[in-house]
């Protein structure tokens, strides 16, 4: 029987090659290369970042807050080379969601069996 | 190149055929099929489960429940077929943690280029 680790690197290694996770590393070299769009990703990351802690710890997000947030997401939106990012962003994770859901299904039959 | 697919149903294969996997479910029948130890597991997963919806949703725990659930867990950890089910579900976990940080390695290395 194969090795599971085995396995584990040889599904790492076709994610690697897969076109999704290419496309995905060139959106975001693109990206990362033009400083217009890297200081505005860098921002919608921030900003999202910092809602999601305030929300995890029960903070009050500000009316204002919730504003900025807003802006940042509409300029983020505007800027190509960011959506296509973005894009190829939802693309992988319904990849990664897949496996995971393939990989875990030994468990789920198993205790989903009890009832 | 291999699909991811395929790769990824290689892997599930994998695991549903290894060792930890079937540990865990040999220890999980034995749980199962035993009426006092599925009772006294049916238990402590629903106080469990219960606790951590509490907490989820910011609720107060009592000290009444937190004694309760202590005296559980107490119970849980004298019968000695749960106790080797954690254990088997400890090992199973370790593996599929370990699988998941191996699959997600390129992202890893292409987000955490940035800084």
């Amino acid at each position: 029987m194969a090795n599971i680790y085995d396995l584990a690197y040889d599904l790492e290694k076709g994610l690697r090659n897969s076109e999704e996770f290419n496309g995905l590393k060139e959106a975001y070299e693109r990206v990362m290369n033009n400083p217009d769009s890297k200081e505005k990703f860098d921002l919608f990351r921030d900003t999202q970042l910092n809602l999601q802690q305030k929300q995890m710890q029960g903070e009050d997000i500000s009316e204002a807050e919730v504003e900025e947030a807003r802006k940042v997401v509409e300029e983020v939106q505007q800027n190509e080379d960011i959506s296509k990012l973005m894009d190829q962003e939802q693309r992988l994770n319904t990849v990664i969601q897949d496996i995971s859901k393939i990989i875990t299904q030994p468990l789920e039959e198993l205790y989903g069996d009890e009832e």
